[in-house]
């Protein structure tokens, strides 16, 4: 086990009706919020009201900054810091996924710099306060609501890059797994997937005698598969909202990659695919981390699938290494399968390979010191046996 | 899954070498410290003089509170926040297990009251403010670097009660496994059984669907079980040491206890051992918690004890239930034992069974509200069980 910091200061309050505590939360902070929000649906479904009217009835100005992309841009939080310093606002208040609190937290650490937004993106060294918190979550996915990364996309640089500061936990999170009820099939199964790829990234690592961590990071891996196809077909079904949404935090909140270190690799890899092939970046993990895993699969790996698939899909020990490994590889495919998902970059719409030498390449940078070496080539590989 | 706040402010440095983080941490709160001690195994080993080194290296003042007993009384605490008052002490420090670091709780609370230390136990609504605490752990087992309980006794009134607030969370621990090598075999077996203890209190529990807790808590089970006998048999392996370290604070700092409430039985039946017979309380948990799920093995239980066997032992799910859970509870007792712990009552002494019916009428209170009714009459039981 390596040595760690551990940090997780944000309050959640967690179950069906807990949105009541909103006004006890914002009330410890301020009396003026700038609610952040994507595109509308929290006004179809009646949240944004139930927002407004709370704090109404707590005497709690409110300002607006609706319209948050899914990758939030950098001119948007700087619409929001426009509106924070013009209308002195106290706290800010997300209400949505993670691209929403990611811009959230963008807008409450750019607020204190004197200077272009993008500055504090690239260098987050200048970022030395932040605007407090509170968000209010719709979709179980990122772990934002309870980490300190914010993903930032600059159009005209055509850069997406993080915020990583101490400085942007949120104070509080509101998580009622009510609020992911409306979140559609498509968004929940690709919203799973994201969790259990956080955890497969830091779970596949060649950190050794993490044994805490890696019961731990088995303990969310079945919570995902148990209930992702479950919340996919039953969209109102509390239990399965709820033990993922309280999983999504824990995916990447930090506390699981506490005594470990190392690159994401399916990451790096996916991010390509959305970068060049707009595809859902879940969908995407979906896709790419089966076959990272056949393609990663050899003697110095086969004990960390097998360890994989005995503890997570419960394979009988007494069956051969590769068989065990195997089975734990198509295990994790049906998964991704049983909640929908297509899973070729065919099946998706890629119907040539012109631009995997050149993702490939990007790609690789990201896998640096990644558990098992990938080059260039690797990844073409991989992506022509995903194709 | 029931609704339920979550926050763990605590700050952790943890790994071989992170008490040189002290005087940061210190400096963050003030430069004149209280150290509090017990019975000067800390300087034995070496710790003290390098605290004190570390202190003065970095102009940080310090005073110091020794002796601190085995279950802290209130007239220590007072005798704490006497010298906090006297020399203006900013941070207290305690250096130790469970104990010690419930002491130090106890005089950063007692500090801001004007009145008896004994009011604020009584009552905690009187625990308005507190010193910054910042503990140095010596002893996995209580969970108390992580958490915001503290135990107090009041010798007078022959009473052990809670403080219970979040103003007495640690602002940092310092967790360095190799700080635990020199604590004895029989310690490391009872800290690891009241762990143990921790995680079964609440993993046993009539709340329904939580899947992710009860699977964090066969993860948090699993560590203890593979790496006691270690710890125990080799003191100085640095993983055993690392791995129990971490999971004593997660097994109670709250997180397990997310979504679930319920009685603790196992330990208000063991409390009345410590009180009448002076057990070492995770010593008299090794010998009532088997006994406690021996007694509670009925239809309405038997397959929780199920799930426990197959998930954490991997006993064969195709075996008939009973005899799973028997098993279950057979490999629970294996644990206690491979840990070199005497497993009946009259192994440890106790030779008659006088106050049984007396110590079973004060247990059954606290078992109120348990996953399954325990009356005085079923508490004797047991205790006759355990004979």
């Amino acid at each position: 086990m390596q040595n760690f910091n551990y940090s997780i200061p944000t309050k959640v309050a967690f179950g069906e009706g807990t949105l009541e505590n909103l006004p006890k939360f914002v009330k410890e902070y301020g009396k003026k919020v700038l609610i952040v929000y994507g595109g509308g649906s929290i006004k179809r479904t009646g949240l944004y009201d139930k927002v407004v009217a709370l704090l109404k009835e707590n005497d709690i100005a409110y300002e607006e900054l609706s319209g948050v992309e899914p990758n939030p841009r950098v001119t948007t939080v700087e619409k929001g810091v426009a509106i924070c310093r013009e209308k002195g606002i106290d706290v800010v208040l997300p209400i949505g996924g993670g691209s929403t609190i990611d811009c959230a937290k963008g807008i409450a650490a750019a607020y204190y710099y004197d200077g272009p937004a993008w500055d504090i993106v690239l260098n987050n060294s200048l970022v030395t306060n932040a605007l407090p918190i509170i968000t209010i979550l719709t979709l179980a996915a990122t772990g934002s609501e309870m980490d300190y990364f914010a993903v930032i996309s600059n159009e005209e640089e055509k850069e997406k890059l993080d915020i990583n500061s101490d400085l942007i936990y949120p104070k509080y999170s509101i998580l009622d797994p009510t609020l992911t009820y409306s979140v559609p099939a498509y968004q929940t199964a690709s919203g799973t997937a994201d969790m259990m790829s956080h955890i497969f990234e830091v779970y596949f690592n060649g950190v050794k005698d993490t044994f805490f961590q890696d019961r731990i990071m088995e303990a969310l891996l079945k919570t995902c598969i148990k209930y992702g196809p479950i919340a996919v077909k039953e969209p109102d079904n509390y239990d399965a909202r709820a033990n993922l949404m309280w999983t999504s935090s824990w995916a990447i909140n930090g506390f699981i990659a506490c005594g470990k270190s190392g690159a994401w690799p399916c990451h790096a890899i996916e991010h390509q695919l959305s970068a060049y092939y707009d595809v859902t970046h879940g969908h995407g993990l979906a896709i790419i981390t089966p076959y990272v895993m056949k393609y990663t699969l050899n003697d110095k790996t086969v004990d960390m699938y097998v360890t994989y698939g005995i503890n997570v899909f419960g394979i009988d020990p007494s069956l051969d290494r590769y068989e065990i490994a195997n089975q734990a590889i198509e295990k994790t495919t049906q998964v991704f399968r049983d909640m929908g998902l297509k899973l070729t970059l065919r099946d998706i719409g890629i119907t040539d390979k012109t631009y995997f030498e050149e993702m490939a390449v990007k790609a690789a940078r990201g896998c640096e010191g990644s558990f098992v070496e990938l080059t260039k080539d690797d990844i073409v590989e991989i992506f022509n046996q995903a194709f």
